[in-house]
């Protein structure tokens, strides 16, 4: 059994629960190694205690389903069957009775909630997703070499955009080319919408990238990452385009002091909410504070947000294996808009930074 | 109030159903004209029997709300507020009890369901789906234009793909050189995945685009479409690289034949089923039914699938005003894989064929 699967089936024997069905896309990749997106046919992972688990898939996909790796049982379903007949009978093939259920709460929906509970009419249904975002909140070796790839394709996306910098461009431009890039070493996907904001734009955390063309004396702001063996990257990168102004250029050296200063503080043992801390200060007191208005970073995975939050609030201990990002941001309407993100991995004494595009401020 | 808004609340009334709440991002987007994606955060139309609708959005959106067109209330909330406990007290200003409230099953979770059902605990919770799908099957006039320019948009991206053909070419290349050109327009979102598959993998209608090159005597597919002001355009053309040995070219034939005879018979009083059958009989007299493993087509709008279905079983007499796809395909392993898609629009004595790219078999 993989190691995955038999951590869930430790926690329903802890929480006296009787069985697990996890349907969102990401954990079911988690559990089994099997990336699917069926749209409106089942997907999920049945998990029992001591029963063998199995795979919900549609009857096309069932062959895709064990190319990537999945070892068990497989209940295929066509389109022309009942799949909660077909999950009802298996189950029941498996345990006798469900008196407790785990279901990702955030992720089914109210017309398969009423499908369940039909079947399982005696059930009590409990959350899932607290257990799963701690398991995936450890990175093992080989996800923390996937997504130290995945940040080196990130690297060469803002390089990239970097060089497509000219006067007359327009962000669209820009965007169009990274992806291009990325598309032709192979990426198909990237982790979110990239973003390239000029100029004023830029100081809107909101802003979608446009037709609006880019003038010197801009900052431009990259944002941007990969999908890669299914993990995220995501890397923010502000450059100057043309001369700045003595406050846009104070402005990028406070956000570059408070990036580095967390990343520096990084390591097992302290809290998520000391390195929020370290960069807000740095900000606070350089008179920015009320211009950097999110959270310091989040967790990166699978999910391009996932744990841990690292927030001012949260008192999460780091540990080893923890994979996400440092992005302080200043955005001073009319002034400028700069954010400096990186990936990091917590390791055994520090951190491993993942993106290495460089940080100094660059005059394009 | 608007006229989406109107015909809901008539539903209401009809159905004797006190409030509906609706969440899904594309329906928010058919009954306020705001389109957002919250992720976790909640957003969502209110709408009643009698009393003003409501619109509930992350107070940072509230602006961005008003500007989409919004003109009733809004509910903002902010991240430290409970959604929840704020939405039942707006309700509660409205109309003193909830007997029956109507929602997206298919779209709202379970958890936001349990949160619901605490507010409202003696409320019979129905489906909003069914009516939401029906009110968006007649396209009225502003919705065809838009679906026309998005069509032209389409034929644009094929006709760039088929610029792009050479040689040694990989399939990814020329989904990005696609998506280039469209940024360049100013599209920033396709409809869905770019696809463009050469040779034996044009044969699977499941083929993702890879790093495979192209090489002469390959048949070439391209699927795409983008989204504009909100609405969706796809279409699917398939050309010649080199030549084609004859098998090929009477598998071509045979699609656009059968293309051609569903669109000629597309207009008002006839059934979706009838489209389906006169395009599927024809490839079964050629030989090839067993081939041709998917419906005939799909409606297209504010979602890339929605009403009406074009399948074998649909009674669904066509009106004026319902815009679908017309999709014939071929796929036969280590021969060819060859699908035509138009894009119509059901007019007073026909259909307007949205998608004007040409359709004979076209050599590269």
């Amino acid at each position: 059994m993989n190691q995955r699967l038999t951590q869930l089936m430790e926690w329903l024997n802890v929480e006296n629960i009787d069985a697990a069905f996890i349907t969102s896309t990401d954990n079911v990749f988690y559990l089994s190694g099997f990336r699917s997106d069926p749209h409106e046919r089942l997907l999920g992972v049945a998990v029992f205690r001591e029963k063998e688990p199995f795979l919900v898939c549609p009857a096309m996909e069932k062959n895709d389903a064990k190319n990537a790796g999945w070892e068990y049982d497989i209940l295929d379903i066509r389109d022309t069957d009942n799949p909660w007949d077909l999950f009802a009978k298996k189950v029941h093939g498996r345990i006798k009775d469900v008196h407790t259920f785990a279901i990702e709460k955030e992720h089914l929906n109210v017309e398969r909630y009423e499908a369940l509970k039909q079947r399982f009419s005696g059930a009590t249904f409990v959350a899932a997703e607290e257990k799963l975002r701690t398991m995936r909140l450890i990175k093992d070796k080989k996800e923390r070499q996937i997504l130290r790839e995945a940040a080196a394709f990130a690297d060469l996306a803002v390089e990239t955009g970097i060089h497509e910098i000219k006067e007359g461009k327009t962000e669209l431009e820009i965007v169009a080319a990274i992806e291009y890039a990325m598309k032709q070493k192979g990426i198909s996907e990237m982790s979110f919408a990239t973003t390239v904001l000029a100029g004023a734009k830029a100081a809107s955390p909101h802003g979608v990238p446009g037709l609006n063309k880019i003038e010197k004396g801009n900052l431009i702001l990259f944002d941007l990452g990969v999908v890669h063996k299914g993990y995220c990257s995501d890397i923010t990168r502000t450059v100057a385009f043309g001369e700045l102004n003595e406050e846009q250029i104070r402005i990028y050296e406070t956000v570059l002091k408070a990036e580095e200063a967390a990343v520096k503080a990084a390591k097992p043992g302290v809290k998520a909410k000391e390195l929020d801390q370290i960069a807000r200060s740095i900000i606070h007191d350089a008179g920015y504070g009320e211009y950097f208005t999110h959270r310091l970073g989040h967790g990166l995975g699978i999910s391009i947000h996932e744990y841990p939050s690292v927030t001012i609030t949260n008192e999460l201990v780091l540990q080893e294996g923890m994979v996400f990002t440092i992005e302080p941001g200043i955005y001073v309407p009319g002034v400028a808009g700069v954010r400096i993100e990186d990936d990091v991995c917590i390791t055994e004494n520090g951190a491993e930074v993942l993106t290495k595009y460089p940080k100094m401020l660059q005059y394009v």
